[in-house]
């Protein structure tokens, strides 16, 4: 029942995986609970070091024997960047530091991020049954590798460019990320601007594009997203914001209340949280920083990093980033076990409504 | 089969609807083959006048009883622009012009496009089975009328906000625009940039929001994504671009030929051709004028009209306005009647496929 070739690839019971969320939303506990009901749960550990994507990893072993996934950016993380030439970056972001009372921003030192080949080499000590990356590719040799030791390896595309190179490279699955998706976009080898492609097409034209099997992202919420994406030959569904707000996700109390709050689609894409293209419910500070020069990706992140924390702990929206995707209207509040079977049920029922139509 | 409440009451055979598509492609030969091939054809009558409407409609009519679909723009027509603020955006395109031998352009005179109420009288005395309009609405009185007169009436949303709208004025159906649309995007409660929502998303959205029934458009080129829109809850699919290649197509050769081409997503949104937001291939005009002046829409599409036509003539891909969505390269050069065949067995395919899943 709902099982794809995929699935048994992967060996979960349904065609849904809970996305990576790097920055908060993916904890152990909601990991677990997914994997646990049947579904693929996800580390997002694009900033987390080696020892804590162990311990989280093992966490997840202690409360089910179920499959897991651990996703990494593979993006290139820049040298240190000289205090001077952050001024402009700094002097943009210093007025909201200032109003949250916080101290007045300084220079951000390197590294901006974990070493991503000391990530790699965690990735095959803890051996996940999935791997996955986004934007970038980790290359051919270690995907190879992770294969050999029986993991199952996965890449996110938003071109259909970005999916021929990853099924080049040899990955078990492609995730087609259509513009809907929330938090970061995908893309590397396009101009992120300009790899806008909302997810029945790029999913279709990714299918229609590769051999591997295709995992749908952006702005499914329910069952009906689903079947949607089956229909268009996907084999799976990746979903972000609908995890977003379950009791187990990390997300700020203020984040969940955002989306919960959501009746339209009033997200943008911004890059001035993190140095890297990413959709999110459009604050006050996305707006007003629209123009505003910024670090390279993630010295960004590192640089934001308190005053989202601040906004966030202060229960002030106008400043962290609230990542969602475009149908965060969709959004409901359920344990992420309870959000898994529901999710299967509608599933199901979408089916057999349209089954209905060829009678 | 394949027959959804929305059928019965437009009166088609199956759910799928030829998108209207202004200046060119939705020539009388194929709305005529298409709806006599059990699908709804459409003209796209936005600047056309009225007797032109009539007389087209009537050669419809001549070649089949089937049902057909008159769409109007619904925007506001700016009065006379005073040729002496016109200069920047004359100056923008005049080396263009010159590129292609034709006389420096000179101030546009308006109206600028048909009268509106007088296009909206021409709908009512033609009275065809279904009336759709675009970027805006006609008002719940002329609505009402219409659907007096036993036409259905239509209206384009690509917002929640749109499609409530649409719902309190009355109409029998709303069309989801998601951001994969060819052509011009119907925004006209929100800045169009920030109405980009994609047709997956969208389409759940709207048919969670109302409880009219939903017509999908965006990104739909086959089969698979007539059924995954079925299975968002969609009564009907909205397909242009996959009968912009169509022999009784209007459109011209080198557009037909720059879609057939297109093997990823090349499109962008540009208001510089018609002065609204529009997605098409990215040529070089594109590209060279995104930051230029331009006229208020549709004196922009009159300024523009020469340039277009005479670089079309000549085969010339950098200047004409190649509207098309982000699934192009899914396009085939099908007789309308042969595609609208193709996209029934497909769609019939692809809901056997997936019933298989729900075993």
């Amino acid at each position: 029942m709902l099982r794809t070739a995929l699935c048994d690839k992967l060996g979960i019971e349904l065609p849904i995986i809970q996305a990576p969320m790097a920055g908060g939303p993916s904890t152990p506990e909601l990991v677990a609970a997914v994997s646990a009901a049947g579904a693929l749960g996800s580390f997002g550990f694009a900033y987390t070091q080696p020892e804590k994507m162990q311990h989280d990893a093992e966490l997840v072993r202690t409360r089910t024997a179920g499959p897991f996934n651990l996703n990494l950016f593979a993006s290139k993380t820049p040298g240190e960047i000289d205090a001077a030439s952050q001024k402009p970056a700094l002097d943009a972001v210093a007025p909201y530091f200032e109003a949250l009372g916080l101290p007045r921003p300084q220079p951000v030192r390197g590294p901006y991020a974990p070493d991503l080949r000391a990530q790699l080499d965690m990735i095959e000590e803890i051996r996940p049954a999935v791997f996955t990356f986004h934007l970038g590719d980790v290359g051919g040799e270690r995907i190879a590798a992770m294969r050999a030791a029986g993991i199952r390896v996965g890449g996110s595309a938003t071109c259909v460019a970005e999916a021929k190179r990853l099924e080049t490279l040899g990955v078990d699955f492609i995730i087609a990320q259509g513009t809907e998706a929330g938090g970061h976009r995908g893309t590397y080898l396009r101009d992120p601007y300009e790899a806008m492609t909302g997810t029945l097409a790029l999913v279709r034209l990714i299918v229609r594009a590769v051999r591997v099997p295709v995992v749908a992202a952006g702005g499914i919420m329910d069952g009906a997203g689903i079947a949607a994406t089956l229909a268009l030959g996907a084999e799976a569904a990746q979903l972000g914001t609908a995890f977003v707000t379950c009791p187990e996700s990390g997300a700020s109390a203020v984040h969940k209340a955002a989306i919960l709050a959501a009746q339209d689609d009033d997200t943008l894409i911004t890059e001035k949280f993190s140095g890297k293209p990413a959709r999110g419910l459009a604050n006050r500070y996305m707006r007003e920083m629209r123009d505003a020069p910024t670090l390279a990706f993630p010295a960004q992140n590192t640089l934001t990093g308190p005053l989202r924390a601040a906004a966030a702990k202060a229960g002030n929206a106008d400043f962290p980033s609230l990542w969602a995707g475009q149908a965060a209207p969709l959004a409901r509040e359920l344990p992420a076990a309870e959000l898994v079977a529901r999710l299967r049920d509608e599933t199901l029922e979408a089916l057999q409504r349209v089954s209905k139509l060829h009678g």
